[in-house]
């Protein structure tokens, strides 16, 4: 793990020395749109950085937005955030983590903008596509995978948005009102786990405000909570244009600010702070606290001249990283092949489900659907990327079905493509081409062409797929969906395709939830999120059985969008001030505890196999709780199962949610194979919770310890006693951990 | 290998029984651009053929060239012929003939349009670059390897085309006059290989016509060379228009016409053949012929119904194939590291050579010239294809040397690119925009910004690298160059940089050689072919010796165009006849036998580490001639070794070439590895050649060996003694052998 050493901090200390105000200064704003100013005489060089999680954005002038137009800036493109979690494989989350460190670096980048780890409070939210999880531990753990992965090219992750910028609706101005409970539980802990155990080392500053405080303004989340508490060594940048006071974000551990203007020595930090520190306002101190933390991570990125702060000079070389290469695509094609979630596969009355297809038996098949034939990686806001490569559906499947199978392939529906401008930083509206009459007419054209050939496709029992969902039109940053219905009259489409050919396979290229209204009446549906430059092929090996489905949903697919806790309870989207009032209970942790009925529910995610679980034991080791249990595949196909671990707490004398996720694994199992899982879960995390009556974190005495499928899917109960239950020696650790918690 | 058997003649057979006559001629002639008719009462599909030897070409309209326009036609962008060729490695021809196959048949082609196998006659042809080689040996070994690859995917391949067409000028008229021997020598072996021991399915008749006969009328070349002699037992499709008359085409072994206009039912083979039939000048058996060997193809590729002509039941379900897969561009990235030739790496005073660049040593880098960031798989005429994907030079430098390496790149010259587009088929145009003056000013600013960079790199000694060459604007189907010199004022950019910086290393990007009037002067000059998906890959890991050099030249690179045969002695180009009067003395049989100095000869290739030769010897053993020899690796790198062995005939009585090349291999070895090479060659094909005086094949007494690693650079030289030297057994054997031939 990179981490921030004290040979780091010593060494940016003597460079600070050496520094004049106006050079310190330099170093903390940007000089460029990705960039700082460096100080050649000493031989500081600029910090660059770059969008985004997907890959290294497209190069782009310095001081504008357009591109530079060339063929050196394409890049591997990686599945979204919300694949790389659906995986539930940390050992993937690492591999998609070292291919984009290795990219950037490779790009001669030092700060990669990414991971977006902030929690999906609504399904609306427009970078839900970006963020892995509803769930805080979940998208920790695929978090601190990530980042190890970024930070072993020697360029450091930025973890983002700190804190809870979970919708883009007025986001620039936007204030939250959060519980203290709702931000210790769910907020907050994944920022945790990047720095304590991923040992991140910058994060970025949210737009958003938290209870009242500009999130760059904040001294509890920027100073009390991310360093005293954490300790935090890293340094924080905000947000593109998140800084809006010069003394309000200087006196505060905000360290870099960046913006969207070419206007750089009038940002915030540039001459606004040196006419603070002249006037007494600033001190040169905190600009020195600010400028020795931008040191220390280059020092530690092996940036400086003499870097070799290791005191036996045995620090290597600086790594160089690589880009646009086949192993990494080979990367984005092994997470894609794991993040691809099944949500439906219902047998009929024979025994019989439709997935996967059996290509031997196949002869053609009809494809229906324009996110079958259309590109991603050229979309979504910052997360946009020039793609040496990318395949899509259709390719896919007819790149992997090969020459014997005819694939017939109609439109559909109209998806009316935008092209991918800036014109995200601002409100971007939809593209009405022609009349609404002339759209409509062409609806029905497009439908009725598409149903026609479904209904004689089904008669002679050839296979009809859909590939609909969402593009970078809905899931988009700078702004949130509307609603959760399937744009571009899929609805009515899929309703007319499931009349005419009832086996129609479903499958959604989205990142985030949509409606199902006809979900009942489908038998195979799969998810396939923006699955990076291999999309495609991962998507026909998934459908041809060649790959079995291991994904599991990392949120959940409410049936309505009110049926959402942000929308049941609290408030989400327009008006400059939004109530968190469902507390902790975002997610599932909301549905499971109230019963309120889910479409598919958070962890699901069905495969070829089967799996059975037995043999559950629970009990304490130290001051670790140690889950075991067997699993067996029970099917005729090799899998891997993913057992989850929910904890439900007990005895706190507060409200708890029923399940909350404490573990998680991957497991391949040949057919017929049984294997012991063993999961060890510090009790110090495991039972962690944040008191609301002693207004700080408390561990709960015992729990009821679930292991399934999904949350919804129990296979196996037990109990965790309290510490006294067990023998002297494991209460004795467990205080200590308790104490230190 | 895939061969046509009697149980595929006797199905053809049995379904040509029940074939109308006009179902008959809709099965001779296209019903699309790509296509002929099938039968579907009969359950006999179409014939589905395509474009071309880089990969199958673009999905286009059935009856007009606009491209469909969807993602799902990307394919594999693999190096070209030319590229193939300089492997000297039969088993990556045989892997990269095992993409195209896979991917034409995973795009649902039946007949793949490749290998173009005709010699390189003259450096101008346009289509050059889709040709392996000037010699017939190294084209037939490749041809060969290629053409098994391909066919492995139940698709045919088609060696085109047939026979001589190697100028693009006039080619629909043109009228070449070839002396037997010559045919015989130079023209046709290779396609006798790609028949007798590539087990070809398909020859593409040619547009030109030989000694006064059109190519797709001539019974001579389709019926008694082809047949006859070498037993063909596969159809020959006319080039797309080749066929000129009904009568003259349908009486030989021309089976099937292609052309490029919709009006498919007035094709000569359509209506007016059923005119012909009607009159008596064509009779049906001329027509069952034809169709015959269509269904005996087709039943080898197993694309008929019931198509178990196995008498045992047991034939496989015909391949599905693949397309666009990591798989076939790792292939790609196989063959192209292994066919970039290192042409010159001069070494100084101090014994220093210019490559491979020390990467730890590296800051920046300086990168002249448009080549280095243009991609290529766009265009060329009908070897163009959509690629999914093409790393450019620019691109694989910096990716493969990643961010602690500094790219600069200035354009240095104005290639005017023209977007391809269909208009290679008539004649097309340079793309003029602007007037003369403002080009010229042009072309001097950006002369001067790229050399005074390369001149500050130099004085600080970092590398310049300067990738130029041609592009599809000259290696292009449809037109021949008009001389050899670098297009763009390449000459005089290069002199410039040569005389700003002195170690500027040339890597040149293109399909035939180009005159370089500033050779003496460059330490190191790289020669990389369009080399598919990965060409920037492999040249930046050659440049930095990851990938050590093993590519050879197929071709002699003259000094002057005037110094080859072809404009030496014969005729090319303009005007509607062309004498071949150079003979058999075509690129290296000429330049070696008359000691005309060449720029770079043929079977040159550099390489990191250097190889020595010994213990020569040459004797016959039954009917083969056995050449072993031991080859050492002297240097300190892992490398591969190409021995190359020439053979002089002698004691014919007739003029032969100095040296003629009869075998290779490719052998790798570590540092200080020796290791014995054993060459068998059967002596009925080594001391093979056409006697002028006999009228026919004629074995060559004795002959002088050599083995070199370049026609010019001999290493070995020994004598193969008449047949009576060797014992009574011996004699025997290759009596027999002789006969034969």
């Amino acid at each position: 793990m990179t981490t921030i050493t004290e040979a780091n901090k010593t060494k940016a200390r003597a460079l600070l020395a050496e520094l004049t105000l106006d050079e310190k200064i330099d170093m903390i704003h940007a000089a460029g749109l990705f960039r700082t100013e460096g100080v050649p005489r000493l031989g500081i060089p600029p910090f660059k950085m770059d969008d985004g999680p997907m890959g290294p954005r497209e190069e782009l002038h310095n001081d504008n937005w357009a591109p530079l137009y060339n063929t050196r800036d394409r890049v591997t493109y990686l599945p979204s955030g919300s694949a790389v979690a659906s995986t539930w494989n940390r050992d993937l989350a690492h591999a998609a983590g070292q291919v984009l460190g290795a990219e950037a670096r490779g790009r001669g980048k030092d700060v990669i903008l990414g991971p977006s780890i902030n929690i999906k409070r609504s399904p609306l939210c427009g970078r839900n596509f970006e963020y892995m999880s509803e769930d805080p531990y979940l998208t920790g753990e695929q978090g601190v995978a990530f980042i190890k992965g970024v930070q072993e090219s020697d360029v450091a992750a930025c973890a983002k948005h700190y804190a809870a910028n979970s919708q883009e609706t007025d986001r620039l101005e936007v204030d939250e009102t959060i519980s203290e409970r709702a931000l210790r539980e769910i907020y907050l802990p994944a920022f945790e786990d990047a720095v304590k155990r991923g040992g991140v080392l910058s994060l970025m500053g949210a737009y958003n405000l938290v209870n009242g405080e500009q999130c760059c303004e904040s001294k509890r989340l920027l100073d009390d909570i991310l360093r005293d508490e954490w300790g935090f060594r890293g340094f924080v940048v905000s947000d593109w244009s998140a800084v809006k006071r010069t003394v309000a974000s200087a006196r505060v551990g905000l360290d870099v600010e960046m913006s969207v203007t070419p206007n750089f020595d009038e940002y915030y930090f540039a001459n606004p702070l040196r006419k603070a520190v002249a006037a007494g306002e600033v001190s040169e101190t905190d600009i020195d606290i600010k400028v020795e933390r931008v040191l220390a991570v280059m020092d530690a990125l092996h940036m400086l001249p003499d870097s070799d702060g290791d005191s036996d000079g045995s620090r290597p070389a600086r790594k160089a990283g690589s880009y646009a290469t086949l192993a990494h695509a080979q990367a984005a094609l092994d997470v894609a092949r794991e993040s691809i979630v099944l949500l439906k596969n219902d047998a009929d009355e024979s025994g019989r489900t439709l997935l996967p297809l059996d290509e031997h038996a196949l002869r053609r098949v009809l494809v229906v659907g324009a996110n079958a034939d259309r590109i991603h990686s050229n979309g979504g806001g910052s997360a946009v990327i020039k793609a040496l490569h990318e395949v899509t559906p259709i390719l896919g499947l007819n790149g992997q079905l090969g020459g014997n199978v005819e694939i017939e392939y109609a439109l559909g529906y109209d998806a009316k493509q935008v092209v991918q401008d800036d014109s995200w930083q601002e409100e971007s509206l939809e593209n009405s081409v022609g009349s609404a009459s002339d759209d409509a007419e062409r609806a029905a054209h497009l439908r009725e062409e598409a149903v026609t050939l479904a209904r004689e496709y089904a008669a002679a029992g050839d296979p009809v797929i859909f590939v609909g969902g969402l593009d970078h039109e809905h899931d988009l940053e700078g702004r949130d969906r509307e609603n959760i219905a399937l744009p571009y009259g899929q609805d009515e489409l899929i309703s007319a395709l499931l009349d005419a050919a009832p086996d129609t396979i479903l499958v959604f290229v989205a990142g985030s939830p949509v409606a199902m209204p006809w979900a009942d009446r489908a038998r195979a549906i799969v998810w396939n999120w923006y699955n990076g430059c291999e999309s495609g092929t991962a998507l026909a090996e998934t459908l041809l059985g060649r790959v079995n489905p291991s994904g599991h949903l990392p949120e959940t697919f409410p049936v309505a969008l009110e049926d959402s806790p942000a929308h049941a309870i609290g408030t989400f989207g327009p008006g400059l001030h939004v109530r968190y009032d469902e507390d902790i209970y975002v997610g599932y942790r909301y549905f499971s505890t109230r019963g309120v009925p889910v479409r598919f529910p958070f962890g699901h995610g069905l495969g070829y196999t089967t799996f059975t679980y037995a043999d559950l034991d629970v009990r304490r080791v130290d001051g670790d709780v140690r889950i075991a249990f067997t699993v067996e595949n029970t099917g005729d196909r090799a899998g891997k199962a993913v057992p989850q671990v929910y904890f439900g707490l007990e005895g706190t004398g507060e409200d708890r949610p029923a399940k909350e996720l404490r573990g998680f694994t991957k497991v391949a199992l040949e057919p017929g194979e049984r294997r012991q899982v063993e999961l060890v879960l510090p009790a110090a995390k495991a039972l962690r919770y944040w008191s609301n009556e002693a207004g700080e974190y408390a561990l709960a005495p015992t729990a009821r310890v679930f292991v399934g499928e999904s949350v919804a899917d129990i296979r196996l109960t037990g109990v965790l006693g309290a510490c006294d239950a067990a023998d002297a020696e494991v209460t004795e650790s467990v205080a200590d951990v308790a104490i230190t918690a």
